[in-house]
């Protein structure tokens, strides 16, 4: 009886932390699928489905040389900025990580690589990080602060 | 009676509003302080002291071109690249700002200017969004993305 209580007592002592261990893989798994549909939907010419990774709120948050607010104002400045198939190019993620703060927040890092016709300006290069929240719609972007690194001619 | 169980009851519904703000307007004067500190300490030249705005952990990150992991390195960095007074310059914050995520995390942007001698690489100016956590140490830098705009002569 005394191993046997051992042995309870070990596992119970270890719960936990497989608890944690597990749902930080499936968090990461839900934040990573959150990226790829971005990328689907922007390569598809979807800015509406490709806004959707983030949540839908006065509050969140665009950081750049000034700070843009706001899900109407995201998709407005998108929707002007892209506002042909050419123009959205192609995207991809590189390097993509996430780093959990807590079971609520978690960050994530990438480079991100547009691709686009000498025309519609040449390939963009840069990096990011995001802030996320676990809202009941699931993994949503709160944050966005990205870096434009260079344009770069297209190959 | 009917007046003072409304007036009881108006209470009650707005007391919670209340006690967030109240928490949220002590905790923003909090990490404003923080952010105060940091500039008093590196303009005294004290990069020890400054270091310790951020969480004294191995997983706070610095987000640039590649990604910076931990306090011993960034502490590190910090003295490599700043080996002298004079190469530390002065330090400004402006248009500084706290966004609350919840009561254990918040994010802050702004924008610094640092005064440097021609001699030292002229001045510099950029912006960032940081990460910060309420630990028992009071709120700490968890996550850092400073992007430098460009070197402007020294007037």
């Amino acid at each position: 009886m005394k191993n046997l209580a051992a042995i309870l007592f070990a596992l119970a002592a270890f719960a936990p932390v497989t608890a944690v261990h597990a749902q930080n893989a499936s968090d990461r798994a839900a934040i990573r699928a959150v990226m790829d549909k971005q990328v689907a939907d922007w390569n598809r010419g979807d800015i509406d489905a490709f806004a959707t990774g983030y949540k839908n709120s006065p509050d969140i948050l665009f950081i750049g040389r000034s700070i843009s607010r706001g899900y109407a104002q995201m998709l407005a400045k998108y929707k002007e900025h892209y506002p042909t198939r050419a123009k959205m190019g192609t995207l991809t993620f590189t390097d993509f990580e996430t780093q959990p703060l807590d079971e609520r927040f978690a960050t994530a890092t990438g480079h991100y690589h547009l691709e686009l016709a000498q025309a519609e300006g040449g390939n963009a290069d840069g990096y990011f990080m995001l802030v996320l929240e676990k809202t009941p719609e699931g993994w949503k972007i709160v944050r966005d602060d990205t870096t434009t690194l260079a344009k770069s001619p297209t190959e």
